[in-house]
């Protein structure tokens, strides 16, 4: 049998964090060697987790964890502000980071492509895990190739703060880098109601539904002469991002330099 | 076996107009004895509504038509402006009005209403014919009650001039009139396009989708702890309509005074 | 202030029970004052269910735990072999049962209505307490009045083991009680893969998705000339039957004898 | 400017054949230049297709009408019995067939492409001209890879003979060629109502809806742990297919040989 996959999760306290520590644990091929917390003091992993006992105490420092074992891939959810030096950390370690934070600029990532060709070792850094939405996210990009009359409505939950939802903006973007330019609707059309035709992204409109008990989804709907075509993709809970991080934690121990996009690492 | 119900159609060059003509010819139980256009010219309205010759011959002036045949029902989806002038017409010559255009006013209601009481025949005035759209709306409002958080999403035509549509304004109006007041969303909330929130009415949101290949869809997505209940109607053409006309031209032969909104006379 | 109504709750370690634990210690107008399971130990049921400790020991034994404490009312969601048998012992220390299972017979509800009316309380027994599961199954039945081309598609997770659901049934009985007798579809239709227009019901098919990540879902289509009206409820977990629950506790106070399912109890 | 492009339409007194000829009549880059049926007698093209009159009278036969003109395609969605014969004639007059008949044979298919190298001439022969519901199969084939739990609900007139279709066949065909093996679902299921899990294709299942006003509509719903995702195409008509023809009947002209699907001619 093979060696199992040691890993170490930092951010262990928040809401992906835990569900990280519970699919690691659930994974006979990966074990869990290091949990970091600044905030939770030495309790279980496991059980801060809401699963049961694993034997390893939340560290409150990652230099210090990573130090007294050996990992082989640090799994990191936390808050951006941390995520560049976290990296840094892990890679110097000779640790493989596996990292779901955003606001990493393209001059950090340079670095740390450089310190990871250094080290042969691989690293991934993706906004997104979940292998759904980057399906439907390359689909609609396909699709408005022969169908560029298209509209996105996307759902979450009714107290985000922000409208629309980054993984819409981020559909839009591949979107434009395919569609022929076109702007949709008539010239002459007129909001009784502002705001009610959505918002505005090079042609065509962008939707965004905030209620309670939604998790997140997305629709991206093409409408042409006799037809309509629809890609979406619901989410219910993080735990439908494990699948995508469980992928990762694996692949990133067979590549060398860092990867940006979890869509590069799929099969 | 019982007479037939005599028809008259206004507007017969119209896309309603002709939908119209071909489900009277299609019904055992009404006659079309008569149809009116301006600017057609004395053809077949068989053949002008795309169907075979009926014997009808389109006239250009509704009072010589109603005064040439015996009429018991008028339907008329002509444009607003000449809306009220026809029902008074058909309501002095003793024929019964179904009538599709919008824009007749309150006091013009009034006295369509006493004009029907004196002649003892009945008249119906609905923006609507659409038997799917008009229970959509009512279960929308039943359901606003338990679940006050919700928005509506409307898709038309990318040709459509106003936004939003106004059976989603109604189904506002209908949902306002039950649901508790509620202000929905984070009060902090943040729209980084503007208008990606939607259209706002009395507290949720409203969305106009813009696509060709679409004729009328509304969905009104209701959202609360865990579960999401979506209430939904799909018009796909014209003739979708006529189900409702053909209910109405027969239920206006059965009572006296004028009823406005097709939901009053469902049974 | 209103005194607090005191809460029971049996099956406390099943997973509806646990859901329970937890909305009876969130709500301030309710307060937990025994959970009973035959095997989950002396532990603290704040603590069994997830959450933080909140002083109630697990009871093995529910006539016991109603004995020592005053309690309002009993929920119930524990197996049906025990559900008669618990409501009767809840009814007899003159607590209020909400009862959750099913299988209790028609012979059974008369003898614990006449217990209730002898105590003067009330009781509720319900096989659902989704309100929004409820309503789709009344505004079905409703359309189905005028819409009597319909098909229920229900989609559940896959390792459920009937097909098609209890819920999809009740909505087809609900159907059955409204809409005009009709034997849909071409009675020369011919399956070229068996089962693929789906189990037969009065005239009508039901389709039973089965998928992983699914909790609970249905939707009932209409299909008429040139439209279709959609009713659609999703239920994401557990937890989205909790304000159903919490609904049923407030109201069983209010009146006396035993009511059988919640749409009697909604406002 | 550009010689436009002569066109013959078979089969033009059927539905999809007069939407040809209407979609021909409407381009400026065609030309229409013989329609042919043998039951219609010799009325305008145009007239028969529910459009203005375009001076083309029908003719009752193909070789003659061929013989007759300067034809570069011939569109034929007629029965599939004479669809292999027509093909032969057009080939032979040296015109590129553009053909939506069904039941062409593998070696019928040969001899065809032998005979079009001969003449130096393309054709296509394609069960699908619906560019969306291409897509929608290549999309669902290609999702399957990442999401083998699967399943296909398709919905159709009520008057429809067969099911399921022919579409939601050949989508479980491709997805068949990608997905890797898997008996979906709870080996100890039970069906309470024969059929209500579908019809079983190679692990997953196939729903076929059969309702008034549905023309053509398919969804291919993927399930995963918390996530479910969704590819749904709706044609409203035969107009739909329009724009495929279209296309197919510009591009036959720019290759030699014979083209077995429409797939293969989407840039």
């Amino acid at each position: 049998m093979a060696e199992k996959i040691k890993v170490a999760v930092a951010g262990a306290r928040g809401r992906m964090g835990r569900e990280v520590v519970k699919m690691v644990l659930q994974d006979e091929q990966l074990e869990l060697v290091a949990a970091v917390s600044p905030s939770a003091g030495p309790v279980d992993a496991g059980i801060l987790a809401g699963t049961s006992a694993c034997g390893v105490l939340i560290s409150p420092d990652l230099e210090t964890a990573l130090a007294a074992v050996e990992a082989d891939v640090l799994v990191d959810f936390s808050i951006p502000q941390v995520g560049y030096e976290n990296t840094v950390t892990a890679i110097t370690h000779g640790v493989r980071p596996v990292i779901g934070t955003t606001g990493i600029t393209q001059d950090q990532m340079k670095e740390l492509d450089k310190l990871c060709q250094e080290r042969g070792i691989g690293a991934l850094i993706a906004p997104n895990f979940s292998i759904g939405a980057i399906l439907m996210m390359q689909f609609a990009a396909q699709a408005s190739k022969y169908f560029p009359h298209l509209e996105i409505i996307e759902y979450h939950g009714d107290q985000k703060l922000d409208a629309p939802s980054g993984t819409s903006i981020k559909t839009a973007e591949l979107i434009s880098e395919i569609r022929p330019e076109l702007r949709q609707g008539n010239p002459n059309e007129e909001e009784i109601i502002d705001g009610s035709r959505g918002g505005y992204y090079n042609g065509f409109r962008i939707h965004s539904v905030r209620l309670p008990g939604v998790f997140a989804q997305q629709e991206v709907v093409f409408g042409a002469f006799g037809q309509t075509l629809k890609i979406r993709h619901d989410s219910y809970d993080r735990a439908g991002y494990m699948p995508g991080v469980n992928h990762a934690v694996k692949k990133v121990m067979t590549y060398t330099g860092l990867i940006y996009g979890f869509e590069h690492i799929m099969d």
